[in-house]
């Protein structure tokens, strides 16, 4: 099966706005093992609109817009495909219902502009929306599909999976099912090399990474005949991704480190307090971005300078005999964090952002990540490359795995 | 001038990277005043590309291509532009020296396949890349031009500048310059209202504004012709747009809060330290992301709990009688933490990042920046609306303009 994806909206084609569906719906594709040659996107004018859908249409077997499904007279994507179908509008009379009851829960009345959103081409097959006004559809057309989507990413994406994808699977009579190891502290590349075997091999599941900033995901997606369970094909190839990858593997279902921390913190009633040198704040910012985090977040101290890191309770003698780049600093500042909050853990990193040396000569990507509990205290070292923003990153990464590893064992 | 993009590259057609250069791109077409009526997105494919940008070059005047020119067999856009010229492909002396003078600096030897890379359809004018190892080139065809650039964003964007603008401007025999003011504490809906009638009647100098996470950028752009100065047509508008949006103009150079904070805070000899509640870090991690932040920040407290404000040096008391998210406390905290460390200027920010209410029925969004320095301490009132990360980071954002404002006045 061949698609096109097509991208609807001034704002998009003006750059005012970053194009995120179009990767999205490209990622989806690839996953879902749909061949995709083109990509295409056009501002929100009637000719240009149908010529580029048409074109689509003579390319690919399905044909992927998303964007222009607002109530305005802008918003002309349905009317586009309906010119290429060449068939009248029709109001869709349960898509008419769902919205006035919308305005309704409102407490707002709805204007003449809003009811074209419940106009859809002659025959299409109409897609509800769980996350807002505009219902997308499905136009047949010589045994090739139309597939019109809102813009709004909440609303795409979630309509993608549950509007597009079954009638996808029905198309090809096949379902799709997918899950997603997530890895830190080995590269992309090296990440690949342990596993270029597998990837080369890859037909069925397919197995796609993604790299970003320090972290790699690995989604591994498969496509069954209708009644066969997916995931006898995905687990083998799970298993041995952990088995070569080993304890680098710290989610398989997709949780990000700061969302692991505090699931497994609240789970052993563990309470977490952070120093952060070279990462700057980062470490916290991500805990407090979970909603209930002052359950088991205590306090995080932001110690950039030396005398910073003093007033915490790292000893001048310390500092000065193995420099603020050191195993010893790492483990004395998550210590010094555990006891002044009172916090079950203690968490660390000190390191050089750069660009360039430190004044001691160490080099930038050098970093010394600290774990201290009422029993012992480690420090962990790390060398990573990188601009300064990314190692900022992530030392933080490296300091919420080395915790996840901690509380793992509690 | 009528304009069209195509991206090149199996990794953005696939969706593992972000097509950033389409956006780019777009942006700046519509900032220099040219049309832009479709982009597309093609793999590395010989057939496809060379279809696609037939296809370009019979809407549009000038077809600009990014990606497809890295030293493999892979990397076809050159190739496959030389093919739809009609034209042979031929080495560029200038070019093949300055690669040559790149191996021996990296002390490295060039592969066959590196030389590829000086390879330019006949007739092209090459545009030296400073970044990176592929030059870019524009070649014309019956009055239309065709503009190849290199795929990484760092190479492509001051290339764009560099390389493409100029040749643009002398095809239209104008020339383009611009300035960007930075705004915050007023939404973009509000900015485009205060507005309204400029952004309507703009036609040069243009007026373009973008959103960013609380933050709005106005990018003023003039065109002029050959020998007249730019600054003539955009000076006027800057001093309107200052006029109606008075202090929330912060930076007229396109500096961001924390490099005018950081700019400030060494041309003041001025130290700051932060104590932060909802904004959980970011504001010490913006401060920190500058190189050189340990000349001006000394601290940042991460006191998300009562708890670790108390032990911050807020009064219970204080936490009683006003609960945490209210002036006394955000002044308390400000203070705390300038004295605790010693700087200069304690500033701080504590609010309610939701969802939902917190148990005091302070609403989501409400909050209370605190700026003290040895002569007094003040508190801000801010009611924002928006999702929890946004909050957090608007929060930030607050923060650092009340010590912008504070820094200014020293």
């Amino acid at each position: 099966m061949i698609a096109e994806i097509i991208t609807v909206g001034t704002e998009i084609l003006m750059g005012q706005i970053l194009n995120t569906n179009a990767q999205y719906m490209a990622q989806k594709m690839s996953e879902w093992g749909i061949n995709l040659y083109h990509q295409s996107t056009v501002g929100d004018n009637m000719d240009r609109l149908t010529a580029t859908i048409r074109e689509a249409l003579s390319r690919a077997d399905v044909v992927i817009l998303s964007g222009g499904l607002g109530p305005t007279e802008d918003d002309l994507t349905k009317w586009a495909v309906a010119d290429v179908l060449g068939v009248p509008m029709e109001e869709d009379a349960p898509s008419r219902v769902t919205l006035e009851q919308y305005f309704v829960n409102a407490d707002r009345k709805p204007t003449p502009n809003n009811y074209r959103q419940v106009l859809f081409p002659k025959g299409a097959k109409i897609i509800p929306n769980q996350n807002g006004t505009a219902p997308g559809c499905i136009c047949e057309i010589d045994g090739k599909a139309i597939i019109v989507m809102p813009g709004p990413p909440h609303e795409l994406r979630p309509m993608l999976q549950y509007g597009v994808l079954p009638y996808l699977e029905k198309r090809s009579n096949r379902r799709m099912a997918s899950k997603v190891l997530r890895v830190f502290g080995i590269g992309e590349s090296a990440v690949e090399h342990e596993l270029k075997d597998l990837i080369d091999a890859q037909t069925n599941p397919t197995i796609a990474p993604y790299a970003k900033l320090g972290e790699v995901s690995l989604r591994i997606t498969a496509s069954v005949v209708e009644g066969e369970d997916p995931m006898i094909l995905i687990q083998p190839v799970v298993d041995q991704i952990c088995e070569r990858l080993g304890d680098a593997v710290y989610s398989c279902e997709d949780e990000s480190l700061p969302e692991l921390v505090a699931r497994l913190a609240k789970e052993k009633s563990a309470t977490i307090a952070v120093a952060e040198s070279i990462s700057g704040g980062l470490i916290s910012s991500d805990l407090v971005d979970i909603s209930g985090a002052s359950k088991y977040f205590l306090e995080g101290v932001v110690c950039y300078t030396n005398a910073a890191k003093i007033r915490l309770g790292v000893s001048e003698e310390t500092l000065q005999q193995h420099t603020a780049v050191s195993a010893e600093v790492a483990k004395e500042m998550a210590n010094a964090v555990r006891i002044h909050s009172g916090a079950d853990f203690g968490v660390s990193v000190t390191g050089v952002a750069g660009p360039g040396d430190d004044e001691d000569g160490h080099p930038a990507g050098l970093m010394y990540v600290g774990i201290a509990n009422s029993s012992s205290t480690k420090s962990f070292e790390f060398r990573f490359t990188g601009q300064r923003a990314r190692l900022q990153r992530v030392a933080s990464l490296a300091a919420l795995d080395e915790l996840r590893k901690a509380l793992e064992e509690k």
